[in-house]
């Protein structure tokens, strides 16, 4: 794997490069949609592809190792193979749904134990196996097994997890340089930084994570809960320690407003699964603000859903219809809201990403976040 | 509209043609797939023509009226502008829908009042305000108010029941014959015969039908829960007696083996919401035979859905892939079996329709009806 910066806007610490992998490269900033178990829900890989445009999509290792399990996936030479997505594939390490589980999980050195929310069957998840299970999967990038710690976390708490996260972290090092590929490309792995909101756990763990050299570096345990000034606080911390010749990723942010401001932090990457699940529930996201489409307002509109972004599903088909759809509970409308806001995300950091090329950025940000997160 | 035989298979009663309206042709014969609220479930209009090539495809009246509502299509300038479907339309005329609400519901000579499914709100379906509803839906084939009477059905219930049919029709082409056009294209009514699985009143009411020299005709109350073998025997009977040159539609049938065998008595189209609605609980319809993708043999099955047909969902995803997301209720799985199964069922009637241009198509249905029914 290999990352090129291309541009610095002046006036922030945004910056635009490219991911090159084996299964195609990723311009950066980039929004990655969540494909949890191997299908991002309601879109059509196709859809993903030619109408949406996305560069890479995530998949989650805990859903994907459940069902439809590891064996399938390498009968079938990986996820790539399994579900028919040829472009590039990012995994979680299966830490945050682990972690989601509370009560049907206990966490110790050696990894987590766990019982299976589909079936309550036992697994126990390490270091180790993660790395085995995602080399598995065969995305392009695995992610360190790592805690996601809760917001709030108390000190004690949060520094204890950090120093185990890092242990965890060089077992996946070392488990990974010990054992083989498993296909015929390459697999990179990017470390965690935790440490909750605690500004000194958050720079010793972005020192510590630095210091690994691995092909990027992951933000994480944020947009859990904290407030955004925190949020904003924690990663612009941990931006200035992370390498800059890196990919740097925050994971599970966010809203449109969230994502331009910490583009403007030195973030490269992003994951969330709010486009795809707002959609399903009638919210849009859209060039102009925010839509409730089920809302009495929009019952009349025979306008396009968002005509300035282009793509089959924001410009065929009307607001009108679509509310229809929605309170009509017909799978169309789960389908229709989905490729939308899908769509809009990818616009919106291409956007960002040809003001950075253009060196007027921060100040489109500030003008874009005041439009993108206004409600309609 | 224009109905243009052109073949006629020499060992049934086959035949094949084309349907001409304003919004496009019809090759004969044809499965319309049903769009209850103007939207066939779970598949975007831009695969129904790309990918399943759908001719024409199902509104219904008594959806369409409660929600988006008469005033809204109008605005729009009718359905196929409010769903973006530029092919042609057929409305039914709500009197199965309103008929399957029992308790809701009291027909009476003049008409039926009931109850919206949705609120519990007080209509009432006259034939000349279904004419009116459906003119403003603006379906290019438009139904007349029918009864259709349920299996079994009393001798008495149901020729009381198609005496008032018979009246109502009277009363729907005088009402057409005294209003005007609701749109700048033809509109066609097609009556429908009843008479439930009595032969002496099939034959009165298809005489009654075929006197009153509309567009098309079609043959309703079957598909109800009655044997197999009386589904076919009133059908060829009522063929029998409509007139040939005027396409003949049989309502709500059904399986690929019904179809296959209605075909062969003469009918020129079907609907049915079959297709979608089984494939939503993951049984596919396939050139080799039906499929409950559900089922554990299809686990480990990485071919194609059915390579056979070509088109998008059958030959890009997997059974295996396709079993995963049933079984993970993931949208997209109800999504690429619906496009499946539409498919199927359109390369059915293509097939039907070579087969009787070719004149070979008797010995070729008794094989594919023996194929397509059996279980995989």
């Amino acid at each position: 794997m290999n990352f090129k910066l291309t541009a610095k806007d002046p006036q922030s610490k945004a910056r635009a490069g490219v991911i090159t992998t084996t299964h195609g490269e990723i311009p950066t900033p980039i929004f990655m949609p969540v494909g949890t178990a191997g299908s991002v829900k309601a879109v059509h890989q196709r859809e993903l592809k030619e109408d949406i445009d996305a560069k890479i999509i995530l998949g989650n290792t805990y859903h994907l190792y459940l069902r439809p399990g590891i064996g399938l996936l390498e009968k079938a030479g990986g996820l790539h193979k399994f579900n028919g997505w040829d472009r590039p594939i990012l995994t979680d390490s299966g830490g945050y749904q682990v972690y989601s589980l509370s009560e049907n999980r206990k966490i110790a050195k050696e990894g987590v134990m766990f019982k299976s929310h589909i079936d309550g069957s036992s697994h126990h998840f390490t270091p180790e196996a993660v790395m085995d299970i995602q080399r598995s999967i065969g995305a392009d990038i695995i992610m360190a097994f790592d805690e996601c710690t809760p917001y709030p976390c108390d000190y004690t708490y949060a520094q204890k997890s950090m120093v185990m996260t890092h242990e965890w972290l060089t077992r996946c090092i070392s488990h990974l340089a010990a054992t083989p590929f498993k296909y015929d490309y390459e697999q990179v792995l990017f470390p965690i930084v935790q440490g909750s909101t605690y500004k000194d756990l958050r720079k010793q763990s972005a020192e510590f994570i630095a210091q690994q050299n691995q092909a990027g570096n992951a933000i994480g345990g944020l947009s859990v809960g904290e407030p955004h000034e925190d949020m904003y606080a924690m990663t612009d911390l941990v931006c200035s320690i992370l390498p800059a010749d890196k990919p740097r990723y925050l994971m599970g942010v966010g809203t449109p407003e969230n994502i331009l401001e910490c583009i403007a932090l030195g973030v490269d990457m992003f994951d969330c699964v709010m486009p795809t699940r707002n959609a399903r529930n009638g919210m849009l996201f859209t060039s102009q603000g925010i839509i409730n489409i089920r809302n009495e307002k929009w019952k009349d509109d025979l306008s396009a859903i968002d005509a300035a972004l282009g793509g089959y599903a924001s410009t065929f088909y009307s607001k009108a219809y679509l509310r229809h759809l929605v309170i009509n509970k017909e799978i169309l409308g789960a389908q229709i809201a989905s490729i939308h806001n899908l769509t809009f995300y990818l616009w919106l950091v291409r956007e960002a990403r040809m003001k950075i090329e253009q060196g007027i950025f921060a100040e489109w940000k500030n003008k874009m976040v005041k439009t993108v997160s206004q409600r309609l």
